[in-house]
């Protein structure tokens, strides 16, 4: 461990056992610290009877400071604002002057337990990371993304210390076979920065939410996810939400969308914002119709307008805005199989079709830029037309919207406002890939964000699975985020084990993408833990797991005894006959024989090799 | 219904509700009864008041006898021979002067229950459904198959008469985009029939498993999956086997194999072969290895070949042998991350060293084939050397392997007997494709069976996901069957619930490669759940599903009362607020609108498109 690392005892050993928190510091900005969570391992028991020590194996963390053992916060306290120092720095922030509708008027106008100043830019300017890069400005947000993508393996810009195995192999074997969507083999500062100003990565990092750990979506860098929270008009509970947000973290959820449209939409959002160490998405039309009795056509830009200043003063990190849901697009729904099934773009069509006008947030688009210029909140330009079916994927009215999402791009751009574009949904496999290329193309190559897609309509109860299909697929090809489904999609609202279940599933989709698109480090996890399974160690092999705890249980439920955790043998074929037994056998033969690992295995086995093709060839000729 | 399908009440009300056991007789051969579920579906109840039939889809059935109604026997008694009379008019067969091991020498030599005399080809003669194929001839299996692929819309050779959802859109949207693997609009006996001659496909069906409904294995054809079940040398129960088995076909499994390695292997053999419907395959080496006390280097070929004679005898109707691993391949897997990870192949493996001779499955290949063409055996020719980690995939060992494996084909074909390839394994998702595209090379379009493969090591726990995404993929690309893999694997052995959880994993994934493909009928079922889903009809949505219980207990869950069950909306968005309510408004003021679904809505469109893109330009024009 270098100088620069601090350490802390393991802090929830039930969970990720043997882990410890480990911080790396920041080179160009010494005060950042960027959080890992290291995984101790076993040493090799060699067959000669000697051991092999194996280095820890660092990984991306997203829980924040819940993950530190040395923190011990309350909920209602809120986390610390960790990003307060680097905001002010830049001068160019005043306190907010709210414009937003007086607490009154709110629906709830409890208020927050927390004292807060919320910010804004000061007239005129921007203070987006776009910005900022475009005028070739690292931020400390860039050098932490930098670090934080490199898995830690950068300190201080030196050449990459590749933890893990000790093995001579290369950590990625398939390099030179992967996909053209990869990123280099390391990820520096200055790349983040250039990603950040072409746009085609985002860091979302609104500046009234200081307590969020900078990341990043882009096709170039580690794949990440989104998990969905929030309450609903019949099932509604603050502290539930904090506590799946925290829930989702633990596992690996990269951000959080708090899609909540019953009552208490404010205070569950304040509770999650002040608590989240994650980038935070709301859906605002749905606060906005909750504003209005929830009646579309009631909608007014005005009432919207004062929710995206509330929300964004209260640190909302990305938007879902519908703008592309076009008054001429939606009849191209009326023969679908499945219509409109995006809560917001229905919301909108409805709007469009009473008013027989022009949907407000396409028409208004160039004030929403600059509301959310001043604060850095990103767009996640809504795909409110998306299929909601196999039978109606990669139809006019989805590419009509997609199109008309890659105008709405260029404006943002315009405004130095960071933006991703949201895509499906219910995708056939063969149709992948011409999403994602043709969002590349209509959108300008602004990050991808999709919904799955779910590759088949007919396992309601399992969507976790038919979605990660698609959402690994199309990770590969390039989407940078891909929002989690969970096995309650289509049937009900998900409960904890629910949202455990979406996110396992899409970090494995997000993982199978890193690892096609051969990102440095990705490799580096499935080789150290394939070599603990080859090895016996069993508790490494659970450890650098995604969920030890349900990997320990699975083989505790054959072979409980606390020998067997230790066995040089699984519950598969047992202790006389095991395929990895026998091939360690097949090594030692190969070492006895002077097979050795080397060069000179390579030349006995060309000499064998022509050998056994004699014989082979005379074998063949005895056929008849 | 036509008048050639016999019908009987639903077997499983608590599992599949409102499905209905029904069977399509031969045109060929009229004594044919292909067995089919059909499920029945509520009308739609319109805007207007008025309700609209949906007619009953008809789904694939693997359940056997076990899902008739009114059969009612007890596992003792076994199945009956459905397919005895058209095995014995063929005038080709005697019963066996078995060559087997003498009872007493087996390790338990315990009597079947059933009385049975086995069959074996005349002296000389080919009794496999290739060499009928070759001949020309259109078996009962063939045209079995071709109604069941159909799924019943053949019908007597008449143009296909689509049951569904009486909805105007065709029933593939997307067949003009897919991928070069693609079945005809139809199955044929005759297509059929041509490409088991070429070997592109295989109906596995020993003459000693009369008990078996003919069932295909083919690029051409669905995607099949299989069950693994059998014990281990830590637990063994012949009930909880033939259970097991029973389990897996009610969800789907389309054959099984039996893995058994410890005590009772031959009993355990019998009573699955006795009452499974489906085709069943095995390792015999895992049998032979136990005649030898689990010595790898003290087996020979004469205790093999009885294996295989005995197990002939019994049914088997596909063989795993791994003939493939030669002598001189072995040490390419020396600098491996997993070595060998296969039994079979580490077996084999180790009597190669131990020897230092050629794999006696390799020079005795010829002997093999003759056993196997006397009773219609296939081989699944094993990938002994296939990866067991992502860093281990594509590589030397692995593809001298599969060149192998293509040769033994061309030998298998000379005498006739039909012959699929195994396949990985551990293999990142873009590395893949070249599996798939090197196996239809090397071994001359032969069927591809392969194991996943896992796209990443990292999720043990979960590799039921991490492999349904790479199998949904290579099932996409060709591959002809899909081997599961429960969320157990690398762990322990699989219950009742992993072997469910790997079958509906493996469901989606092949379904979404028959989507992919085009498969006729295919879509049928996804259409026909997203307009139930569409309309509301909860209860047709659960029944069209792969897993009913599981679907309707989700959506309890959180609206557990009754009316729920009915209602026009569900707990996602609540009564005020959803998303399909919405579209349903804009179809009918699309109608009200006089934008009716027909020519003139595209004539309207046009030109209100035409209006719209100039206030878009105006609006754009607004930019500064």
């Amino acid at each position: 461990m270098s100088a620069n690392q601090q350490s802390a005892d393991s802090p929830k050993p039930e969970v990720f056992p043997r882990s410890r928190r480990v911080y790396v510091a920041g080179n160009l900005h010494p005060d950042l610290q960027v959080p890992f969570r290291q995984v101790f391992l076993s040493p090799t028991r060699l067959s000669n009877g000697g051991v092999e020590a194996n280095e820890p194996v660092r990984l991306y963390d997203t829980c924040g400071p819940w993950g530190d053992p040395t923190f011990h916060r309350r909920l209602a306290e809120g986390l610390p604002p960790l990003r307060l120092p680097w905001i002010t720095k830049r001068g160019d922030v005043n306190p907010a002057n709210s414009q937003a509708t007086p607490a009154a008027d709110r629906p709830h106008p409890q208020e927050s337990t927390l004292k807060r100043v919320s910010l804004r830019a000061r007239s005129g300017t921007a203070v987006t990371q776009m910005h900022y890069a475009r005028q070739g400005i690292i931020t400390p947000e860039m050098e932490y993304v930098a670090i934080r993508e490199n898995l830690g393996r950068l300190e201080g810009n030196s050449d990459a210390k590749e933890p893990g195995t000790g093995r001579s192999n290369p950590t990625h074997p398939h390099a030179s076979r992967t996909s053209e969507t990869r990123a280099p083999r390391l990820i520096t500062p200055e790349f983040v920065r250039d990603e950040v100003a072409r746009g085609r990565a985002i860091i979302p990092a609104n500046i009234n939410h200081p307590e969020c750990e900078p990341m990043i979506i882009g096709r170039h860098f580690l794949v990440k996810i989104n998990a969905n929270l929030g309450n609903s008009p019949l099932v509604s509970d603050l502290t539930a939400e904090v506590d799946k947000m925290r829930w989702a973290i633990q596992w690996g959820s990269d951000t959080v969308m708090d899609l909540s449209t019953g009552r208490d939409i404010h205070e569950i959002r304040e509770g999650i914002l002040r608590n989240s160490p994650v980038p935070v998405g709301t859906v605002p039309i749905y606060q906005a119709l909750e504003k209005v009795g929830g009646r579309p056509e009631d909608l007014s830009w005005e009432v919207f307008r004062d929710t995206l200043v509330e929300q964004a003063e209260q640190g909302v990190d990305y938007f879902t805005i519908h703008a592309g849901v076009l008054l001429r697009f939606i009849p191209l729904t009326a023969r679908r199989t499945c219509g409109i099934v995006s809560r917001g773009g229905s919301i909108m069509a409805k709007w469009c079709l009473a008013h027989h006008r022009e949907n407000f947030l396409y028409t208004h688009f160039e004030e929403i830029c600059e509301i959310l210029r001043s604060y850095d909140i990103c767009f996640s330009l809504g795909d409110g037309l998306r299929p909601g079916a196999i039978a109606d994927a990669n139809d006019d009215a989805q590419f009509a919207e997609l199109e008309t999402l890659g105008e709405l791009t260029e404006i943002a751009w315009k405004h130095e406002v960071q933006t991703m574009i949201e895509g499906p949904g219910h995708v056939p496999m063969h149709l992948i890939q011409e999403n994602m290329t043709r969002q590349l193309q209509a959108c300008h190559e602004a990050p991808f964000y999709t919904l799955g897609p779910l590759t088949t309509d007919i396992a309601p109860g399992y969507d976790h699975i038919t979605s990660a299909i698609g959402a690994a697929m199309i990770g590969w090809y390039g989407c940078a985020m891909l929002c989690y489904v969970t096995p309650k999609e289509h049937l009900g609202l998900p409960n904890r084990k629910d949202v455990k279940d979406g996110v396992i599933a899409y970090k494995i989709a997000a993982h199978a993408a890193d690892l096609a698109k051969a990102h440095p480090g990705a490799q580096e996890r499935d080789n150290t833990l394939s070599k603990a399974r080859f090895d016996f160690r069993w508790d490494d092999q659970y450890n650098l797991s995604l969920d030890p705890e349900t990997a320990m249980a699975f083989h505790d439920e054959t072979l409980p005894n606390e020998h067997a955790k230790t066995a040089r043998f699984c519950s598969m074929c047992g202790p006389q006959f095991c395929a990895m037994k026998i091939t360690d056998e097949v090594r030692q033969y190969a070492r006895d024989h002077g097979l050795a690992e080397d060069q000179a295995l390579e030349q006995g086995l060309a000499e064998r090799a022509s050998e056994f093709r004699r014989t082979a060839a005379a074998l063949n000729d005895r056929s008849p």
